[in-house]
């Protein structure tokens, strides 16, 4: 049976000594609901703490600003934002198992792997169900929880760009900047600010671009060697591989990446009418309709080849 | 007096064969808006046109689909999103001076130049005050009103990433979402594609940029020969002088572009705490906290050598 937010509301309000689990390799939308979450259980007196797998990127520190790791014996395991067990990333993983009481999820992909879910697949964002539940719970929401609910609600949408935006975020989003959400700080941070070296990744990627058939198609290649010359990541160059789509009149746009194995990955993304996964499973991969990728472990130029031309052999 | 809504909507409900004017180079939000209000008032039975002095953008195309222009007598002249009569470009101005009737805008600069004005310099957009001017004529917002609104309301607003976005903002896009805009394709176009040549200049100016004070001034040169090379104007490349100040740690980011007189042009911005207009009142021009611009007529070298000494003076 799927929860729904006040159910998940009355559950919470019974509960103590809470932990708050964020997927691997957090994002704005896990950190942002598990802190909404957390600032909200706290204030109605509960202890409460929230941990992760991997280091968090210092740019979401804003988000527990003020707040301090608590010291309770955990009794109540909640993981939001997080659609398998194994997206808890190892450590996690092996600590808590088949011990989550409770999911707070938005991905239609969710394995129920908790004892009970409570799981929206139309909402945009985690933090949209958190903001649901934080309001049955009889809550006022502050501007630290405002800010953290607009945090998740905005970069999971590419600041209101995707097409997971519906009416609702855009009315979730009007009410966290009523409430106090610093939202000129978060769009700066989020979706204005670039470390040099990723601007540098860009340059040496945008110098490499090719293109076929009139534009058709991009095709951008990452060497590990231009990492090292930019001291980017590839964890954090990952909006990148929207870069060759976004070109006028480009339908199917390629990144292609090493590996530090030596193998090569390719992101495609594709405008309508092509079909991303498509393309990619003549390569043994699959994703969605417009945004896939796969795997390829012959040379550079074989991979390129065989891609061209499948993509000339679709019509546009 | 200023007018608000209510009243321009009781005005124009008395009105027909209506001209509304657009300023020039004309954007998003001047078009979304003529347009809208050209729906609206169609929709009752009037003759209405919009006109502008510029060509348009083919990527707005989308906003007037289905509409030809109307022939009849024009009776009454509106201007939406035009702060002066100087906006209105040489052609409008020379036809339309002093003969504007109604002027919406949302400029707090507006001149008043028309005989009557609902000015609201608190809306992100001179589209949320064409909303509310339809809301009162009582005609109902069908998908087309709604992706013209939409489009005046996101690209005025960065999608919805500048400061001049309120609650309010966002409350009225999730309306016009729900009214069946087409939020998908608007933001594709307007903000996810670039043409190639636009891609290439970036990549021209990112490999010239240079870094001062371990990161805290970034400038980047834009030389005529570059547009040249890259098949761009200066107009549409306007969005590349927010690129300097993007990167992580820079405080003040400039970019310098030749004229075709052979002058040098400045755009400046700043993160708080540091002040734009300051720096470019040095070379005689001025502007806004966090974006300024100012001339120089000597050479490149001289240009940059007083600017880097004068941000070198200034503590963060």
């Amino acid at each position: 049976m799927n929860l729904n937010p006040k159910q998940v509301a009355e559950i919470l309000a019974e509960k103590d000594n809470i932990v708050i689990l964020t997927h691997f390799h957090p994002d704005g939308d896990t950190l942002g609901s598990a802190v909404a979450l957390l600032r909200a259980l706290r204030s109605m007196g509960k202890k409460v703490n929230f941990i992760n797998n991997d280091p968090i990127h210092p740019k979401y520190a804003y988000l527990w600003k003020g707040l301090k790791k608590q010291k309770f014996k955990e009794q109540y395991i909640v993981a939001v934002d997080i659609a398998t067990e194994e997206l808890l990333g190892d450590s996690l993983k092996e600590q808590y198992s088949g011990k989550i009481e409770l999911a707070i999820d938005h991905h239609p992909s969710n394995t129920l792997f908790a004892k009970q879910t409570c799981l929206e697949g139309d909402s945009a964002a985690a933090a949209e169900i958190v903001y649901y539940v934080i309001k049955e719970l009889g809550v006022e929401i502050d501007a630290a929880i405002a800010s953290c609910i607009y945090t998740g609600i905005s970069t999971d949408t590419g600041c209101f760009k995707f097409r997971n935006t519906t009416a609702r975020t855009f009315y979730i989003a009007g009410i966290m900047k009523d409430l106090g959400a610093d939202t000129e700080r978060i769009n700066e941070v989020m979706f204005e600010t670039k470390t040099r070296g990723e601007l540098e990744l860009e340059r040496l990627m945008l110098e490499g671009m090719e293109y076929y058939y009139d534009n058709k198609l991009a095709i951008a290649v990452i060497r590990q060697e231009m990492y090292r010359q930019t001291g980017t990541t590839e964890d954090e160059c990952e909006y990148i591989a929207s870069i060759p789509r976004q070109v006028a009149g480009v339908f199917v746009g390629v990144t292609i990446r090493e590996r530090k194995n030596g193998m090569w990955k390719a992101s495609v993304r594709t405008k309508p009418p092509l079909d991303a996964s498509a393309i990619c499973m003549n390569f043994g991969g699959g994703g969605h309709e417009n945004a896939a990728g796969c795997n390829f472990d012959g040379t550079l130029e074989e991979f390129k080849e065989k891609l061209v031309k499948i993509v000339g052999e679709i019509p546009v």
